[in-house]
């Protein structure tokens, strides 16, 4: 059980912070942390729901997520000029947007659409779990301000989420990958559990190659340690607030 | 443990049906049947790879997926005629690609790039499961015909793989939805083995509910014993060709 | 008057199947097969006919057309992947929707769009006459359908239609081009008539060459005779509806 | 026999004129005006031939067509803001140039391309017939001017061609329909011949209709005698230029 | 102060003319033509404003620009092939929008849309000033037309506009740059004026230099003289109307 | 001459940050912050330059501008969803990559293309001036990490480029205008200096409205003391680097 390249440990987070309402014209806003990842996560409210859903009585949530250019070593090039979303934009977009419904009753919250953009201004791995991790703290702030005003019921927030990576690195079990480790990962695997500890969704990848029943076993204990870290993290940024 | 609505047990999957070349232009197809879902999965070859893959003498597989508007009950927009796939199709043929090059040795492969394609005549739900399943059919299949016809070397595949859904419905565990049942299921799950037994990819996901470990456990195991099957029945499906 | 490559007389039609519903999502589907050509034809109503018909009292019927991938020799690129629809697929689908609305009366049809796909499996040449002769069957399984249901008058259907190519081929008129007859044509005509022996559509291109009045006289008669045997083989794969 | 709404007979052309180099960028223009119908036709040479054909020797031509915005009397929304081209747009521009191919050698041009824009300033019926008898004109003025340049040989041309529509109006074939008998007509057909009286294109279309044999020979009959006027006309613009 | 390459002083225009409805389905339309510029302005009115204006008595102009293919000495590959307007396509609509909206009052216009079309059948310099120039003029023609028909109030018109282009070529400030000299320029000046003297727009660019407050001061002193020579020849085009 | 609404002077800029190297992922980057507008400009080089500029060894610099979704009060569509950049986005990086290159000898840099990202995180007014003010200073420390990298000469740097905005609001002329101003001001200036004192670009626009000759001469004024303190809070930013 060595150290990792930046003398970790396997079951050890990186460096996380959470800063409320870092920008200030979403109705809520988390800047997150974890290492030199970054981004922005904020929540809108907008009073029309997407066509299929009109006059039902129910609402919506729905989730972008991008990279600034400069968010990664090599340029990434923009999507706006390229014309169309990448597959990977799409597949990550879904599974935070998917995540997050998981949270709220989605009738409680009445026709109303929450639009959630996360934002990553520096990517070094783990961007998709930040996102996640931050806009869960981001939609609580939202609720809260929203019940405050009046527009939603307090009773529409089921649970917080958080969510990590975890993977198998030279053959060995680890928390958190930054990029360095998810580049050189046999096995990746994304886990978003809520404050239950019951899973929300787990997405475990072996590109190139595969992994066993006692490997997935050692993973999922790894996660839903480091999940529990952020949550509490994420209760934190939340104090002043409530 | 009662009886599904189409009187199978929990662990029973549909009838399933392997036709080796269905159609012919393609090096190689197969037409996979899982209940009323039908698809064509066909593997081409390109001498040439991707870009970023020139000169570095390694191969690549690339999936599409795409279902034919009339194969579900109400009709769907052709994403030719929208501009462009969409976000479901996208992670679907991520997920198919993804799957089948753990399967290949892509450097063995050489510079040469396997598309696969599978189109969707049917759709019953487990599309995607089947797409994986019958997609690795013919895939060894089209190994088998290069490696006869001198392009490729003869230990290229490392391993067949299978797919199948598993998902809780009405509180119970059940093997192989249907679209009556994923519709209905609070839990899917799509897990994705190969023929050691080693999970090759597993994506669960809970729509507005979670899952507790017990059930995670309870999912793998039926998963794994409906994917044993349909390696048996894609072996059969290639004894003639071997 | 020498023997065709595949042994075929000039006027000798390839070997034709219809298979009806050969999916059943659609209100009715035919798959036609005319030698190695195969594709599959579905018709599904919609209660909203296009805007600029609203409120009109009239119908609509337009058609759409794609290959699969997978259906020719060469592997030919998804169109959802190029982001549009190519100018050749533009063409036909035009002239599909064409040709089936001068088959039923829209007026008849009351509000109510038809929508015609016509999805190649496999590409041997023909597959646009193919498309419309296997369309017209669908369509007219369909308008029984949607009788019986109430939904439609019973007077709706017009006339049947069937579609066949001509060409010259060294110098000679034949009829039913595959692929192969189709490369070398000087001269490739699309005939379109219904069942009173009247035209609805005659495309005649020569392609790098021109054509006389006297060819234009043989060409019309050799698809005049191979249509009748087409609407002769479409009505017998009505008989089990009728 | 009675006259037509605009008091021509029935066989009987609008008036015609051609203005050579009416805009003097491109390497040749004509300026088409039939009727109230105005067409700039330009053509441009480009040294290098598309993807597919580059180092075979040979030459192809491509045709693009489009209308003002303001061609027609409810203004016609731009391709361009639209995001791409009209089905009707993509149908009349493959026909151009099909049909204007036929009237090169395009071996003997050897690797160039020609590029042939039909620009239509205004629209009163008979756009589509009007650009390849425009474009003919424009075409043999760019090949005097190639040759004269000494980039390609004496003998590339083959034919000049013309178009023209005819259609049954009121049961009535006439010839060269203006928008409003275009809009009433039971039958539409646009042909186009070469100047030995060969058949290059044949597209005729019964909207909602059919036609008859003998309707066929005479509508044939009557696009004759109307493309040898054309022809004559086009010969005569050229007068200066030989 | 020496001639220019085709003879002009500094402060001299191009020779420029006005032709009133050179196409006539539009509401009106103004081919002006400076120098070998040559541009269509058209108008045309919709009774429906864009979405965000709906319901708010007030009235819109729009802008649209485009150049034919064949307008410049090197072909410009067309924008609807392309699939979207350009940037510099774009740039220039805009500014067209924004200077034609400054010389109407859009409450009193009422709920109506003005679509302004500025086609260059011919570009030789100063595309966007000729168009803004030729476009007021149509624009008054049109708003003369809209007052007969009693579709709107007499006092919609504020003022009459009128564009040009002045710019430093060899160190000498020079009146409206032909494009030889506009490829050679050190700095490039769009001004736009109102008949009363006033600015509506000014839009100085040194492209790959930079230039001085007294520069500014003769460029303006140039602009001013030339946009009053071409209000009075617009004056004088609109005399057969009023 | 009374106070603004945040009580500034009329001749008073923002509260302007500099912090260069926010983020580390690109060769250099500024976050600067004017009131509440926050832009991160970043830059990176790519040793490729566009396919018009390849083999004539000179460099090129081109800048990219948008805003995240959640920067303004009201949520902005995005760009990468919608599938294209709006015309406003276009304008504004067309604008920047012009000024900036202004700024850097072309020729010297050799085959080189540098790439400038604004990234807008909050929008309160002035977000093209601060890009270009931010962005210049990026530049210039990414100018001095590649001479230090050995990659370019050391003059490369011709100047320093400061940007801001002034305008007429409520019959005043005023300094760096914020939303809330902007909104409601009759003419809006951007204008862009170096630190010689000379122009690189004006852009006045009068929406709805013109401004006189003085009038443009007292915003020229305010305009050229706001850029000079914008270059020296610039110059001490990039205190540390040099």
């Amino acid at each position: 059980m060595g150290k990792r390249h930046d003398q970790r440990d396997p079951s050890q987070l990186r460096e996380v912070n959470f800063t409320l309402d870092y920008t200030e014209m979403a109705l809520a806003s988390c800047l997150i942390e974890v290492g030199k990842t970054k981004v922005i996560c904020s929540v809108s409210a907008d009073d029309r729901v997407p066509p299929w859903l009109r006059g039902k009585g129910s609402g919506w949530l729905t989730a972008e997520y991008s990279m600034l250019p400069s968010a990664t070593r090599e340029r990434t090039p923009r999507e706006a000029v390229r014309g169309k979303q990448g597959g990977r934009t799409v597949e990550i977009q879904r599974l935070i947007g998917r995540s997050l419904r998981s949270s709220i009753d989605l009738r409680r919250l009445g026709e109303m659409e929450l639009v959630v953009d996360c934002d990553v201004l520096q990517a070094d791995g783990g961007t998709r779990t930040a996102s996640i991790t931050g806009a869960s703290v981001a939609l609580r702030a939202a609720l809260v301000r929203l019940e405050k005003a009046g527009r939603i019921r307090s009773d529409t927030l089921i649970s917080s989420i958080g969510a990590v990576s975890v993977g198998i690195v030279d053959g060995q079990a680890v928390l958190d990958l930054d990029y360095h480790e998810d580049s050189a990962a046999e096995v990746d695997m994304n886990v978003v559990m809520n404050n239950q500890g019951e899973y929300v969704e787990i997405q475990g990848t072996a590109e190139g190659a595969t992994f066993s029943k006692s490997q997935l076993v050692d993973l999922l204990k790894l996660a839903e340690s480091g999940i529990r870290t952020l949550l509490s993290l994420g209760d934190m940024a939340l104090t002043g607030l409530a």
